[in-house]
């Protein structure tokens, strides 16, 4: 088999990445531009185009391109990359991501959840790998909060590609706690950047800190407000994470994103709500919290090791695996996807 | 090859049932008994293996026996099926099931959670053959709440089997609500049927109603608190199935266990609620909620349809599959075991 090499894709509501890619963590190439959302869909469509012809000519010393990947902002409609509501990407109800960019290559590309990409690279090359591990779950806790998860190497994206949203697992029946899903109590509404900007606006009012960073360094310096935040945060992701353990009892939950920085002002008391709460975490609850490697048949919450590349690096290994076939409109092309 | 038949063994707290079983939703044969537990768990472990080796010397016209396979209720460890604190078995904590039961047998049988064998028989014999549905869940809403999960046909036992107890899922924050497994707020005290008497008993004080029945008839009839307390039910489970269907979006979710007898009751506020309240299932929403056929792409929710059987069922299936060796304490046998 000749080399091989693949391109994946991270769109973002902020930034659009493109790299090439053929094994290991780093990246042959990357591409990064401004999601040009004010121009409409069909120009960052054609901006994303426009960065995976550049990067497919390139060949890599006459590497063979496997495929195209694309991970994207949910809710969207999988196989075939339909966005549904997708409170990142304002205007794009309903577009056909897939076919929009299909067409312009005139191949088929394969589109995954943004979150579920990065739980695949975070299981193939991260935490999963470094402690060998087949099955887990990432809540990615960023301006909202989503989730991938893994079960035996595998994707699982619902009976077509709803999931992952495990930001809207109800935590709360405060009717006040109104969330951008038209739900209520969601964890998003605790455990997102927004929502600590929210609840830092709430406690200090007019002198709130601008930034969670900001936050997190008057919580360090004792600041009781600032760590009642840290702290909600902390209870709203054990009561979520209880019903996961309680019901998938996977061996490994991993937190990543921008929040998770924090990690040592919230996690104290997530692990100290998750012991009063769960059933099976307390079951399975491991000796040392942080270790080296897994003790089997226990639950491990760790913090994600990707950082922001995971999703990225999660299209470039579902192009690597994706056979492409030459476009045609319309025909059925479920039985070509990875799922 | 020639035909096979297998065993199934459904171990309940209040009644042990053994089966032989060839195919389609009837036994070849069926034995219950009472489960002596006051006689202690060797006592209940020979029963078992007496009834398991009456129905194998029975032959069935020269079948061969493909292997044994025992439901149990949870938590239990898998695949060696050592029993966790079980609420239904009380002195069974860190009993192996499997090694007692294999030894006296002097084979090695499969031992899968009670719930997890339940959806199997709801995947491959009942609702989800009727739909043709390859994943789905399985609520059982009986003296506590549990769950089963089929991805893909395959049983998710989880890492190691600890995995089904949605009956915890949190949902509610009111600390009061203190709950069997040590937590609070759970699911099982709200849609169980211990709940429903619960709620009853604090609803009509000394007047309060014997049985569930009783309160669906007041109910049906017009009484405002006992219809009250079925709609809390159908509340706390539109709130846990929010959680599921945001999170995992399978295209079926089942209602089993006897509580689900008063589906007309506490059903309409659980959709009610589930629109409200979870965002998938708002995207996803079927026209008929009840339909001859599963549109693609939708979330249903219906009543099982197995009934008390499933359970049975699912055991007898997975001794099927199941393909047992000699037994020998001591060695791994984790590679014999269907996962």
């Amino acid at each position: 088999m000749s080399k091989q090499f693949s391109i994946g894709v991270d769109l973002g509501g902020t930034n659009l990445r493109v790299a090439s890619y053929a094994s290991g963590t780093e990246f042959l190439e990357s591409i990064q531009m401004p999601t040009r959302l004010s121009a409409g869909r069909e120009e960052v469509v054609r901006d994303m185009c426009e960065a995976i012809q550049s990067l497919v000519r390139r060949n890599y010393g006459g590497r063979k391109l496997a495929g195209v990947a694309v991970a994207s902002p949910g809710p969207l409609e999988l196989p075939r990359g339909i966005l549904r509501n997708p409170p990142n990407l304002p205007g794009w109800d309903g577009f056909s991501l897939r076919d929009a960019i299909s067409q312009i290559l005139r191949y088929d590309i394969l589109i995954e959840s943004d979150a579920n990409a990065a739980a695949l690279a975070e299981q193939r090359l991260g935490a999963g790998k470094k402690y060998n591990v087949q099955s887990l779950c990432v809540l990615t806790l960023g301006t909202g909060v989503g989730n991938g998860l893994i079960f035996n190497n595998q994707i699982w994206s619902g009976t077509n590609g709803m999931g992952g949203e495990a930001g809207h697992i109800i935590v709360s029946n405060d009717e006040e706690a109104v969330c951008g899903c038209g739900g209520f109590g969601c964890l998003e509404q605790y455990a997102s950047a927004s929502a600590i900007s929210r609840m830092a606006r709430e406690q200090f009012g007019a002198s709130a800190p601008e930034s969670a960073k900001e936050l997190a360094i008057l919580a360090h310096g004792g600041n009781p407000l600032a760590r009642g935040i840290f702290e909600s945060l902390g209870i709203a992701l054990a009561i979520a994470l209880t019903g996961l353990i309680n019901t998938l009892n996977l061996p490994l939950y991993l937190l990543g994103g921008g929040v998770c920085d924090a990690w040592d002002l919230f996690s104290p008391q997530m692990f100290h709500e998750l012991e009063r709460r769960s059933y099976v975490y307390r079951l399975t609850k491991p000796d040392c919290p942080n270790p080296a490697f897994l003790e089997p048949n226990k639950t491990y919450i760790l913090p994600a090791e990707l950082g922001s590349s995971a999703g990225l690096l999660g299209a470039c290994l579902l192009g690597l695996e994706y056979k492409p076939a030459a476009y045609s409109s319309g025909s059925s092309k479920e039985d070509m996807l990875v799922h």
